[in-house]
């Protein structure tokens, strides 16, 4: 752990927090990983909505928002470029049981990380991890702290793998354990619907509205993609990975990611995650 | 929280553990519950039995189990009767990310609780959850820290109902948001199988050798069960409970526990649950 994270808790420097905290007993609680460059916080609005709608399904009282937003932005203001990250536990427990007797006080813990410092121009290797995910509707979509899967995962990872693609149960692909997937085979380009499993990532809605904003924009950017970016999200069978031309994973810190290998298959292609940083660069530079 | 709860950390007191446990960041750890009477802890060798089984399905590499056992000891000696929880966490994160670098140490919390005033002598009212359980067979058993499916639930419990039975999305019963269950219809006794999903409660297990043990006994006290108790592990479908005529929770805290009522419909019978307590009772006594 870097010598130079500083912690928050409740907006206090700190590094320790009660052994009663629910986030430690069950994994009550959420998490955001915000990527922090120029000194600010990047899309710090979309990662506070996707906050926000997760401790309105996990029925947690958090209602912070102002004074997270203030921490996250004093953290990153101190070097050019670091890692934010993010923990919202439903607080320390009042009584023993996995019941909330809802007179719990959420604990917000904010950590600044140095950013990584593994290079990441070249495209990923990307194996298929032998770990499944198990299908929760109610949870699916949030960046809880029930993350075992994710572990076992990247417990699994041979080496030579940067990362790895989770399927559910029912051999459906849902995305990276540390990442969302986009894929395009000659249909054109499409995400996995996340629906019963997987997380809601930030970059992967950033690619998503731009792709959106693409098609209802009159010039395009480099000018490449008249009538817009068409992007469909759908279930993917595993099977169709086979099909697949083109691969990129996404979150904050990486952006938009090519694959270069997918399952030991060479993928040349990466014609769409071009587009896409150039229309994200393009509407980041705005904001 | 009660006001003579007593917390160890790695042998220390202490009520406060670093904001970079893997615990608290992943869920990355184990419990045990254990139910203390006269001062000691039961069936202590099988919590740290299954402790030690959950540590190698997740290459959680703890290995205090004396220092462990001696601290469970020491504190259910204070009390006649109390609750001591047991929670390893892989330790503090060595790194961002969900991959383990092999370096980490675990941590230990031992936690006693007062023995709950809550009274248990009367049949349990029992629903069923509309959360269901996610399938995942690798950490299905293990009594691991990813419990918001449990914290739903019991967030989700209605008024006058004391513990809901869970299922899974392929709509199987796998077991209490706090238990395992039990039922007896016309073919005899039986319990959810849990390869895919459930907690290996160490109060079912006592049951499962129970009624193993009571087969093999040329005779067995009160002599209602010649020729032993026969209980079958098995898938338990959704649409079976119709047809159940008993049913019983077990807990290291509830013990055999009786169902009243089962999804609003009276269950009168107790019979099996009856022979059980006798049968381990009687075994306790010699141990």
């Amino acid at each position: 752990m870097s010598a130079i994270a500083v912690t928050l808790i409740n907006g206090r420097p700190g590094d320790q927090v009660s052994t009663r905290e629910r986030a430690l007993h069950y994994g009550d609680g959420l998490f955001e990983t915000i990527s922090c460059r120029g000194g600010r916080p990047r899309w710090l609005a979309l990662h506070l909505q996707r906050l926000r709608r997760g401790c309105g399904r996990l029925q947690l009282p958090f209602d912070d928002y102002e004074e997270l937003a203030g921490e996250i932005t004093q953290l990153a203001a101190w070097q050019p470029c670091c890692i934010v990250k993010v923990i919202v536990s439903r607080g320390p427990a009042t009584r023993r049981g996995y019941a909330p007797d809802g007179t719990e006080r959420p604990t917000r813990i904010v950590t600044r990380h140095e950013w990584p410092r593994d290079a990441h121009e070249t495209g990923l290797h990307v194996g298929v991890s032998a770990v499944r995910l198990g299908a929760n509707a109610l949870l699916a979509g949030l960046k809880h702290l029930n993350r075992l899967e994710q572990v076992l995962a990247q417990l699994q990872r041979p080496a030579g793998i940067e990362e790895v693609l989770m399927l559910s149960g029912a051999q459906q692909v849902i995305g990276g354990s540390m990442s969302n997937v986009f894929f395009a085979d000659a249909g054109g380009l499409f995400t996995p619907d996340l629906r019963d499993c997987g997380v809601e990532g930030v970059m992967r809605r950033v690619v998503l509205e731009a792709a959106a904003a693409s098609r209802g924009a009159a010039s395009v950017p480099g000018g490449a993609l008249a009538g817009g970016l068409a992007l469909t999200v759908r279930p993917v069978a595993a099977a169709e990975l086979a099909g697949v031309r083109e691969a990129f994973m996404t979150n904050v810190r990486w952006g938009v990611r090519s694959v270069a290998m997918l399952d030991g298959r060479a993928l040349p292609g990466d014609d769409y995650a071009r587009q896409l940083r150039r229309l994200i660069e393009d509407d980041d530079a705005g904001t």
